[in-house]
């Protein structure tokens, strides 16, 4: 029913937006699932502004729903197979395979995941790009812009396919492998940690031993291992040799979905935007969003002063093991605050009174109500974001991915506890969740992101959206492209002038050395001669 | 006349003002010349928001008038020696020995300049900081943000014995050197040129090696050279050991006066701001400006169809050699623009009945003129950035410091057309001119620099003015400011990891080596006594 509601909506603001400025032509290709809650907010602004947007997707996707009445318009291709047993793969994968490695085995294993799908994800690229059809009106249409995640590969192929500049938008790749090899970002491994090991800027000396190694391994193993099978498929699918670098680094500007007040500061390209927490907004009262939810608030202020804490674990992992949510439901039972918890699972036995479990939660608007004192958060990034927004401090229980690496930031930043999902009890759960409501530093901390979060000179959907646009208005934006995508990776590096300096004064010394033997020989021959005569 | 105006409305717009938002208290170290113009643009901005901007100036400054009215605070310390001399000296070596000189040769003459002049600046500096009564009133003033210019050495250490957070404001220090070292700019060798060179970002090999060695070169030689003077100096000030770049280094923001417009794309930090042309503004009609303009403006509509050419070396040299001024008069001569030439000097005999010389020009509404069709320029910051805001192609007659560089970053770009002021003739003149005129292709590019620079999300002495006021709200922006600032140069370039891990290896070799040989010479042993049995 709100979905009908906000198409309406769109199609009203479009009709006013009619005429105004330059309305241009956006085709996207998403990623399902979260990353598709945060792309959904750029789409609808776009359509706000007068955009015509085109989303392309396959058949049985997870949350993109096609068939809702919306202001957006929708490609839909079948899938020859069934993708329901990779999705059940991948929830046992990250519940209860994940949790129980370490970093670098966890990001490893992640990335077996998707060499293991990879047959089915070119299946889907080629059931795109070989479709004539759907090609030619795509090409006939002439876009004026790609977005693209390119945490599923293809989009950039089309975009190449179709001669249409395209931006990226992107948390994370695995390893941050994408970001430094084919978008050039310079990563000085002193300070700047690998992504997804759960290191911070601030290293000792082993922390730094093993960020250069890891960052090594990543670099090669990825590049061997995942990016050599696309590069094969693209230079088939282009008709010329190529590499995933090369399509991807042809990205006009890559949107990550990140900002200051998470990431570590580290230096970046000009083509880099960092427009973390765009989705989010301002919290709406909730007996206003609906009426079915007057119970909720009720609920909610029956807390008193203790106030409440809100407990999800994103839209993936709705259940638990039994065992666990008894773990859990007990923990949540000895604190005086009521517990909203987002749960699909069968009602643990120790849930406590003060706990009540929901199906689905308003979750921006409970992390932005005032009586909210905590987030119990699995560490997605859009969940983080909310929180940061709303100055709420964490309870982070990792399962995969780079929630380990968003809960380490937020710990280094101390607006967050982290507990380990695989060999969490009650008592470390009770521990964390004491800390980060009575240690006032946790809220302190939280309110000072949220402030930066909240003082930036352009909103991240505004900016997120105007480099769209500009890359709609100029065609591309070369301008903050560097020389760097031209190099070779040893000219890159500066290999090739190391090797050249170095052969130079290894010449010089080398003649050095001969002259002054020379030398030494003739002055023992004079001596000698004027020693005879 | 025109500055008592200007004073009235900042200080009306001033009672406007006071009790909207934060108003704060801002004191300046500013550099004189032209970097005055531009910050004075931004301490313009700050008294229109309501700040109260105070100055620091010793008492024979060139372009900082602090007799005149203003609504600026001026705090005047007497300098015990005169620095005409200096300025003549300076303005000698600019004309007369620099443009002779090969560009490393010149960055390193301009240095010597610095390290020459560094005991008037050293006992400048001393007259501000040994200033008890001077220092007492700015300690209790309780200033809420320095904004510095660092060119000339002090603001930093004032800051820190104000204990007041500060904003650097910076086109460019000798050789980039600052920036890299102070400031963690990285600057990989490959693709970002030393700046002073008149290099690219597309270089060649040969190119790629000399900017490498001219990298090493200057970054030793200068840090040897004159940080370690100045090293002293702020330790003995501080009254403990420090260096230069630890106290430039704990700027919370650097406001570079450049844009990607200008600049080629690099990596750069997060607390680095790009506000290039943020003194641009759009052109006023010549006669709206002064009754004595009405003549200009007649001059410049009888030019008709042709058009009209504005010549200006900047504000520091008004003046060039008699020879020079005929070369340079004659070729004007040949064309059929009309030419506005501001220009101090004697009246050159080959001066041409469509050259009309000028003691002061309204440079930036002559640029925006639609009659404009070419900008003689020296290439400096300013009026580069003018003639980028209206898009007017140039012929760059570069003779020292940055505007080498500066107009090497035009000529690669498209938009200007490079003679050197040393040998010029009227012939290379002429068809310098000629080509910025009949080659559309270098309109088109200055367009399109021009489209980029007014194509951003916020303009630039908007965003200049939000980061000092961020810092003033926040007391700091220290979440922009990277951990390279607290790692020795041996962990920041990771050399301690390598050689650990370099070391690492060379044991497990041996170790490897070793065994394998005991196991040979075990082996062998093994053999012998068989043999023998």
């Amino acid at each position: 029913m709100r979905s009908d509601k906000s198409a309406l909506v769109f199609l009203l603001l479009q009709l006013f937006c009619v005429g105004c400025g330059f309305c241009g032509k956006v085709l996207v290709w998403p990623c399902d699932m979260s990353h598709w809650l945060n792309v959904k907010v750029i789409l609808e602004e776009l359509i706000v502004r007068g955009h015509e947007v085109t989303v392309l997707t396959h058949s049985k996707p997870s949350l993109i729903d096609y068939r809702k009445p919306s202001a957006l318009k929708f490609e839909v291709v079948h899938m020859p197979q069934d993708r329901t047993e990779e999705n059940e793969i991948f929830v046992d994968l990250a519940l209860n395979v994940l949790p129980g490695l370490s970093t670098w085995q966890s990001v490893i294993k992640l990335n077996d995941f998707f060499v293991e799908i990879r047959g089915t994800l070119k299946m889907m690229c080629e059931s795109f790009i070989y479709n004539q059809t759907l090609m030619k009106k795509l090409q006939e249409t002439n876009y004026d812009v790609m977005l693209i995640d390119p945490v599923i590969p293809c989009g950039d192929l089309m975009a190449e396919l179709l001669a249409v500049p395209f931006v990226l938008t992107l948390r994370i790749s695995v390893g941050g492998n994408m970001e430094r090899s084919c978008g050039k970002l310079p990563a000085p491994l002193s300070y700047v940690p690998v992504p997804m090991t759960g290191l911070t800027d601030r290293m000792t000396f082993l922390e730094r031993v093993k960020n250069s190694m890891l960052s090594v391994l990543f670099h090669f193993w990825i590049q061997d291992y995942d990016y050599h099978f696309w590069e094969e498929f693209y230079s088939k699918a282009l008709g010329r040799p190529t590499t995933l670098c090369e399509t991807v680094g042809k990205a006009e500007i890559w949107l990550i979905r990140t900002y200051w007040d998470f990431e570590f500061p580290q230096p970046y390209q000009p083509n880099f935007e960092f427009v973390g927490g765009l989705h989010c907004k301002p919290a709406k009262a909730l007996p206003k969003i609906n009426f079915y939810l007057q119970e909720m608030e009720n609920f909610v202020q029956s807390s008193g002063e203790d106030g409440i804490v809100v407990f999800s674990l994103g839209s993936l992992f709705q259940n638990v093991t039994e065992e666990k949510a008894n773990i859990i439901a007990s923990a949540l039972a000895q604190i005086p605050q009521k517990v909203l918890w987002r749960y699909k699972g069968k009602k643990p036995s120790t849930l406590g009174a003060n706990t009540r479990l929901y199906d689905w939660i308003p979750q921006n608007d409970l992390l932005g109500h005032p009586k909210t004192k905590a987030f119990i958060t699995h560490g997605g990034m859009n969940g983080i974001y909310e929180a940061i927004y709303h100055g709420v401090p964490m309870v982070g229980v990792p399962i995969f991915g780079d929630q380990l690496d968003n809960i380490a930031h937020m710990k280094a930043k101390g607006a967050a506890v982290e507990i380990n999902f695989k060999t969490m009890t009650s008592e470390d759960l009770l521990r964390a969740l004491r800390t980060v409501i009575t240690d006032s530093s946790y809220k302190e901390n939280a309110m000072r992101l949220s402030r930066i979060h909240h003082d930036q000179p352009v909103k991240p959907l505004d900016r997120a959206v105007f480099w769209i646009e500009f890359v709609m208005r100029h065609k591309g934006a070369k301008h903050l492209r560097s020389a760097a995508h031209d190099l070779t990776w040893f000219q890159h590096y500066s290999i090739d002038v190391i090797g050249f300096l170095l052969a130079c004064v290894a010449t010089a010394i080398f003649l050095f050395t001969k002259c002054f033997l020379f030398s030494c020989q003739k002055f023992n021959k004079t001596r000698k001669i004027e020693k005879r005569e």
